[in-house]
């Protein structure tokens, strides 16, 4: 049996991707051994890190040219050498930009139907606990305070304002254009929202935040950072999450001018990354599942179709096309 | 009786200080008030944070041309409308820019003899406080610790690092010049030392600091900053507290590039002002005392002498000319 692969052909480090940055190739699938499992990639997940992990900075195992690109994925088991985990089961794991991916038993993880497949891949996946542990263990909100939260219509974003919300916090979100920003207030419960693409944003920040922000979210670092550190409150918390202005460039963009506000304010900066939670991942994925299976909490998917795509839809998280989580599904090989 | 004093007279915003930022003045005083105390001034304290001040740009009560250069020092009560308060009690309190202050009994301290008059201006002061909660409260060094301050043989960061070695850290300073660093290494027990005049500083801190910084105190910010965050160690503490090097430009220079860090290290940046510890201070200054007393603490102190020179003193705390605590002695007015 045939097997396509997507391979990492270049480092796109200080620039956009570009399409040479990765390589179709047809391998033949060898037998499974003892421990193994077989998955036929239905769904993959696409996130900005997964640039920084083929430039190598510093989120994950280092990547080479002629690696099958990293991914995560869900899909159906159609071979087992695993006793527990029998044929027919859907798992999720690091698939990889692929047909049909080889692994250990030990690292798929079959899944339970509390939620759609694909929720797996969003609110109760990495962006979902990047939101929940980023915002409830890091930022600390309290109720009444005022969350600001970059990258709001994203899927880590969409998910922290609407906990903040939970939390009995004001949420703020910034996106980009009317239509995300009419999603945030109008369907997700947020207090206000700032498109960032028509809206001064600082002074937008000071009218609808007038008591400071209480705690930031940042996924984008750049100007946004640096607005919103000139709007804390006393004693705020910034969390430091994610940083796309920083991905496409050739030199590292100078940092926040206005960190110096973290004194006046006695307010801190916090980085962290989700993997340090992974002891506290179910607890987490049981409350999120209950909160979409009762309307609290909201998301929206944008899926992509076809194994030809792949490519593409990476680019589309880099320039804001995509409206909700992206995500692709692989149309039936057969 | 006539008092002499030197009154803002400019606001040196995104600009170094010049002479005429100040305007001296003959005025007579006033008869003393009850509740009052007339204090001659003996002893004058000097720090980057007087330029802010002029400025308004957010530690302290505004400022306004014409006003009395505010300023802390020791003097002598001359003159008494309290009863708790003799006359010839040293005190220290907000004395200003001027040979005899006038104000509340309230607002003076009485100084006991635990230490040389000056201390209280240097390291059991404003400038031995901000390191004692800066590095102790916010910085959270653990024994074992690898902390490294800039600034390191001022008034601050001189204290920050021998504290931190009382707490049983590996401490590494950076400073301006071979005298000064010869004096941390040598007098003060630094384990190293990084002259930013000479040293690549960044490939220094990865020598000095092989396993990464775990508390890094800054006190001047700009490339340092940058090149500190580039070395920090997981879970690290940044202590922001001065940002000497934001003073005296006309536009905000850009943030530290490597913010980012954070992420990767899980590490966070701590802003604070030490006036939150304010009830803790008594506490603090009879452990700063003691080893003062006991040799484990030493400070230097730079003294300037005579009324006329006190504009040109605080100047010295920007170019690096001061080496120790940067204080003035008003020459006897008779």
């Amino acid at each position: 049996m045939q097997n396509e692969q997507w391979l990492i052909n270049g480092n796109p480090k200080g620039r956009p991707l570009e399409q040479d940055d990765f390589l179709k190739q047809v391998v033949s699938l060898d037998e499974l051994s003892s421990g193994e499992v077989r998955v036929r990639v239905e769904l993959l997940s696409f996130d900005p890190s997964q640039k920084g992990q083929m430039e190598n900075i510093g989120y994950a195992a280092a990547t080479e040219v002629g690696q099958v690109m990293r991914a995560t994925g869900i899909g159906e088991v159609i071979e087992s050498k695993v006793s527990s985990i029998a044929v027919g089961t859907k798992v999720m794991g690091s698939l990889g930009w692929q047909r049909y991916a080889t692994l250990p038993g030990t690292q798929v993880e079959p899944l339970s139907n509390a939620a759609p497949w694909s929720a797996y891949l969003g609110p109760l996946g990495g962006t979902g606990l990047t939101a929940y542990f980023g915002l409830l263990r890091v930022g600390q909100p309290t109720p009444g305070d005022t969350v600001l939260v970059s990258g709001a219509a994203g899927a880590t974003g969409s998910i922290v304002g609407q906990l903040a919300r939970l939390a009995g916090c004001r949420v703020v979100g910034i996106a980009g254009g009317p239509d995300k920003c009419a999603w945030l207030v109008n369907e997700l419960g947020f207090d206000a929202a700032i498109d960032y693409k028509n809206d001064r944003v600082k002074a937008m920040i000071r009218e609808t935040c007038p008591s400071g922000v209480n705690v930031y979210f940042d996924n984008v670092g750049g100007s946004i950072l640096n607005d919103a550190l000139a709007c804390i409150a006393l004693n705020a918390r910034v969390v430091i999450c994610g940083g796309i202005s920083r991905y496409q460039e050739a030199v590292l963009p100078p940092g926040p001018a206005n960190y110096f506000n973290l004194v006046f304010q006695r307010a801190s900066m916090l980085g962290f990354l989700v993997t340090d939670y992974a002891a506290d991942f179910p607890a987490a994925r049981d409350r999120l599942a209950k909160w979409l299976a009762s309307g609290d909490l909201l998301y929206k998917e944008d899926i992509q179709e076809g194994f030809e795509q792949i490519p593409a839809t990476l680019q589309r998280v880099f320039n804001g096309a995509n409206f909700g989580k992206q995500l692709l599904r692989l149309e039936s090989p057969d």
